[in-house]
């Protein structure tokens, strides 16, 4: 009897951590699904996409209390083994920042429904659409290592960043450049800005989040560490 | 015997809080002078100070990673009541945030090394000063509202936030003229653009933990709330 209820007892602690891990995946998907439509909705100039997405932000707002509280409760209820504890606590993290990427997404998509009606030229179109895809492609990688908690991926996304953030700094100028040879591009090439500033914090939240994964699985708190004593550490190789 | 090992372990118990929470507050202390040696070293063009900002973020980076840990080993080891597992989980979210404030400070410190040779118009200086002391204030206000888990400080802060937004709308409006009235003044203008937008993000992470103070205390998530809800519920008014 006793032996049955500890069954029954742990068999609904793994459905609650279960449930905790499928929410925060659900979330995350939500979270991908904003920010691809954000992407689209600057590209193509597509001003009801962009208020769409300006709207939807609050779906992903509410899953955020949701989970956080749910972690919380099993912490307070199941006072959890080492590794369990540490995983709700990276979820608590992790949330935070898929909640800001939503944020972000959300910006990109006010910045949007402002550019639609200009025109921008080929150049920096081709750049956006680059940066885009990357920061894209970076939360997808983010959101696999993080389902699989696969440190190797993780570890990808983290140093991957740097590279957004040179993509941003090309974009930057660019545009520099375009204010300066006609003032009447100003205005929306700083609403431009601020969008390729949204894309590069969504590319620094997915790396917030892939180095709580690392944490997560290796034990070591990689955050502020330089790229390759990371790899040294972590990796256990010097490149 | 017996109760005196449960006094002794309570004791020691509640040194490792004591501990956990004055390593927070000597965080928050060290993010404040690194924000308010921002603010100077932007207003007072002060490249030295600038420099000296953009490398002490490793003290504030190495206590988050410290009381990181603390918090984590005391849930795992102690199995902490409700009321404390709620405290060291705020810790854990509120010094995430602190440290990010801490990245706009070095931030600003950076750009402000940049802009040092430039000259600013009077006005713009003086909403530049006018947005820096009111971020200063409200960091004040959070850290202050956190020590003392002051509810009715800490909503005041969430409410100033929209304050602090339009301030900075208003300094990117003046910033854009300046740019319209002389294309020289553009590549300062972005600069100075990227240092009020750092306020204003450290005037959202303040918000933040201020929200965290009012579910610590209160139980309710305020989150993503309106104003006017979130007065209702948690102070029992409607003004």
């Amino acid at each position: 009897m006793e032996m049955n209820t500890t069954q029954h007892t742990s068999h609904q602690y793994n459905q609650e951590l279960d449930d905790a891990r499928s929410k925060l995946m659900t979330m995350g998907g939500l979270v991908e699904t904003q920010v691809t439509n954000a992407i689209k909705a600057l590209l193509e100039r597509d001003s009801d996409l962009g208020e769409k997405v300006a709207f939807s932000d609050y779906e992903i707002n509410t899953l955020e209390v949701q989970i956080d509280e749910q972690c919380a409760e099993i912490i307070a209820r199941r006072q959890p083994a080492a590794s369990d504890l540490r995983l709700l606590i990276t979820i608590i993290k992790v949330i935070t920042d898929l909640e800001r990427i939503g944020d972000e997404a959300e910006k990109i998509g006010r910045y949007a429904v402002e550019v639609s009606e200009s025109a921008t030229s080929g150049e920096l179109h081709k750049s956006l659409r680059h940066l885009g895809d990357h920061v894209k492609n970076m939360l997808h990688d983010t959101l696999d290592a993080l389902a699989r908690l696969d440190v190797k991926l993780a570890m990808q996304v983290v140093s991957d960043d740097q590279n957004v953030d040179a993509e941003f700094d090309a974009i930057s100028r660019q545009l520099f450049t375009r204010m300066l040879e006609d003032s009447r591009n100003i205005k929306d090439s700083l609403n431009v800005t601020w969008c390729a500033r949204s894309l590069e914090r969504v590319g620094d939240h997915c790396k917030n989040i892939c180095e709580y994964v690392v944490y997560l699985v290796k034990g070591k708190d990689v955050r502020h560490t330089n790229l390759d004593k990371m790899r040294e550490e972590v990796l256990g190789t010097n490149g």
